[in-house]
């Protein structure tokens, strides 16, 4: 491949991406086809299904795409040392996301996708939950190791009790999505639900 | 309507349901048809659309069917006392449920059109998911009276710290959904990540 076909495949692959995630935007996950991502791009439908065997397929690049970070650095969470602070502060930047309206329906039609695929659910456990997922029990470690975490806490059912509530709720639509329950959350998780003696 | 009518419209209605769900499990959400359930159920397909406006409204009737008790009894908690001990009980038979293959399509299903459908998502909430919750809510609220559960734990918080994990683990098939995570979820939520004195 020369650098101006190389070129040129990543400036289409890219408007690929994007149209499909502004496509998702505008008419939702059932809408979309492949011929209207390759309309809104301005390629031929072969050229999507060079790179891409399903819909499915090019909405989760998409997705990868979007968390791409600038150098592809992987993710972080904020360290202070203080944690709950950390988690709230966190906590209600994903609240805020999914109470974004740009985002309401790609996130959603990437869910669904998840939950009836699992060759997709494999590829997002690995490729964009995956790297989240350990800059948290990163996070949730060097806690663990300056004592405000339990010894025996298992920190993949801790990221689990900490962000599984908020997924819930806005995937269920089972409540107020608010900052006020991120909060709730975090201190709720942290503390536990049985009583602590005064000052623990 | 004669006593007869209503027989016989309750004889349809529920083979009208056992047909939804059974090709759910069958041949999944997306190639079951209003068609396909008439043909089942041995109905008309007028029958089907006189009664239901979408394939998704006859699915959650269907999951509704499924969910009432033998006199249409509220659903309730064990409550032994022993609150931990109870929560593992209920938490293991969620998860034999969702590891069990009969469900999984038609559950799946489900979450989907929740996820897609805010008005299904409301009428989940109200009538399935509802007096459930109710039912959590109450087996809760008996173990703070008791004095098992801290004063100023938010209840709804608790129920999603003990429900959630496992629910998400399912949709997103993010790790291996045994009876050991849900103990560990149970403790985990009781127990808070923060350490406890020795002996508390």
């Amino acid at each position: 491949m020369t650098p101006n076909t190389a070129r040129r495949n990543e400036t289409s692959r890219r408007a690929i991406l994007t149209a499909a995630f502004d496509l998702l935007q505008e008419v939702g996950y059932a809408k979309v086809s492949i011929e209207g991502i390759a309309t809104r791009a301005g390629v031929g439908k072969q050229t999507i299904y060079r790179w891409w065997p399903s819909k499915g397929a090019v909405i989760f690049d998409a997705f990868l795409l979007l968390s791409e970070g600038a150098e592809g650095e992987p993710p972080t969470l904020p360290d202070t040392g203080d944690l709950a602070a950390d988690l709230r502060l966190v906590l209600r930047a994903t609240v805020e996301e999914m109470n974004d309206p740009r985002y309401e329906q790609p996130m959603r039609a990437l869910a669904t996708e998840i939950t009836l695929d699992p060759e997709l659910a494999a590829a997002y456990a690995q490729r964009l939950d995956g790297p989240l997922r350990e800059a948290k029990r990163r996070r949730l470690r060097s806690a663990q190791q300056a004592g405000q975490l339990a010894d025996d806490v298992d920190l993949d059912v801790a990221v689990d009790l900490i962000w599984g509530p908020v997924l819930n709720r806005w995937l269920y639509r089972s409540g107020p999505l608010t900052t006020a329950y991120a909060d709730r959350v975090v201190t709720t998780a942290l503390d536990g639900l049985r009583p602590r003696r005064p000052g623990e």
